[in-house]
């Protein structure tokens, strides 16, 4: 929309301009409210092409397809983490709060969780969280190869857990589903499940955000001590 | 059905029971079918009470829902695992074997898959598997607390990989955004992305079998190094 000019009175209709020209940020901040408001499944192109009072066919110009449009919404989105190797505290504690934020992100956008699990996401802010994460787990020490193949580890993991209480009505009925496993595990019988038996309070202790936080742990103190990678084929210098 | 009488005549339709008895395990057998056949959409109370020629009114004696419905097939399907602590090779071996089935039983059946990632498994044979990883795990030296904390971590991994490519056509799709991301990063800009350039071999070198087995041993190394989870408040003598 051109700016507002409070100094000429309202011209007619046919002497404004019909429609704001088409630009791939007006499209990403439209398909952003659509989202915000109705869910991911209403995102759609020919949805987002109507709130524009444009044809969908002009939005192909700028994106591929719905599951493109989704793509560079999640990347955008991304964009907010501003993802930086400095900052207070140790490496662990900033891939560990890098790590949140991915994953606080996902749990706001359940239908964008569902997409990145089942997308690889590959925008600039992505590439940006990529290589952030990269530079944290070498300055923890990691083994280079044994960091390329960890951050998948360390990306999937926020993205599961998000995708976990992504489907509709699924935190309820995940709580629900969680308390039934619980009260199974505390009465279980211990000849039948000898094991369980003995650590049913420690099964089901914790809440998620303290078992988080221990699961980052887990994959960094892993990621240090398993042996690295494979040296791939056609190594660089 | 009542066994075969091949020394009587047919009798007529009236002398024959009208419907064999409906059981739990008919009901999921019915269901089982239709998953095997049509996918876990089509697994509806209605749709299993129809192929068994009843009404669905009478299924809720052994099914809560279809929600139960498809816990319930999953737990069958876990039955196909047999998990044993005992077995050949090291325990890592044993327990890499189980989680490897885990996964490839939830990649052949991609709305379960979904279904155990959005809804908590807690049936019979969940449990026993979840009772020989603890078992496999104290056997690898896990701290109890870690042991206890780790199952779920190592569970959600495989689901996780298996809903990765459990969309509709995922497959594919997910082949063509992992290619994409590839080229991404093995053209990325040094300048901007300075940490993942000169790891482009690195990050994109495996397949899925190499980098998943890599990742339970950074998974089981990690429970072994990191520090064990808090004492539980009511912890068990």
């Amino acid at each position: 929309m051109p700016p507002a000019d409070d100094t000429q009175e309202p011209r007619s209709r046919r002497e404004r301009p019909a429609k704001p020209a088409l630009t791939r940020q007006g499209i990403i901040d439209t398909a952003l409210g659509i989202l915000r408001d109705e869910g991911l499944e209403k995102v759609t192109m020919r949805r987002v092409a109507a709130a524009l009072d444009s044809g969908h066919a002009s939005l192909y110009v700028y994106v591929r397809n719905t599951e493109d449009l989704h793509a560079q919404i999640l990347d955008v989105l991304l964009g907010e983490l501003r993802p930086s190797v400095t900052g207070p505290g140790t490496w662990r504690d900033r891939v560990k709060g890098l790590l949140s934020g991915y994953g606080q992100l996902l749990m706001r956008y359940p239908g964008i969780a569902r997409m990145a699990l089942s997308t690889q996401p590959s925008g600039p802010n992505y590439l940006a969280l990529v290589d952030t994460v990269l530079a944290l787990l070498q300055e923890g020490g990691a083994h280079d190869r044994a960091a390329a193949w960890g951050v998948d580890l360390l990306l999937l993991f926020p993205t599961a857990v998000a995708v976990e209480f992504s489907a509709p009505a699924a935190k309820t009925e995940k709580a629900a589903a969680l308390s039934a496993l619980a009260t199974k595990i505390t009465t279980v019988d211990a000849a039948r499940y000898p094991h369980i038996a003995p650590l049913s309070a420690a099964l089901v202790s914790g809440d998620g955000g303290s078992r988080g936080d221990w699961a980052f742990d887990v994959l960094l103190d892993g990621i240090l001590a398993a042996n690295p990678p494979p040296a791939p084929e056609q190594d660089l210098p």
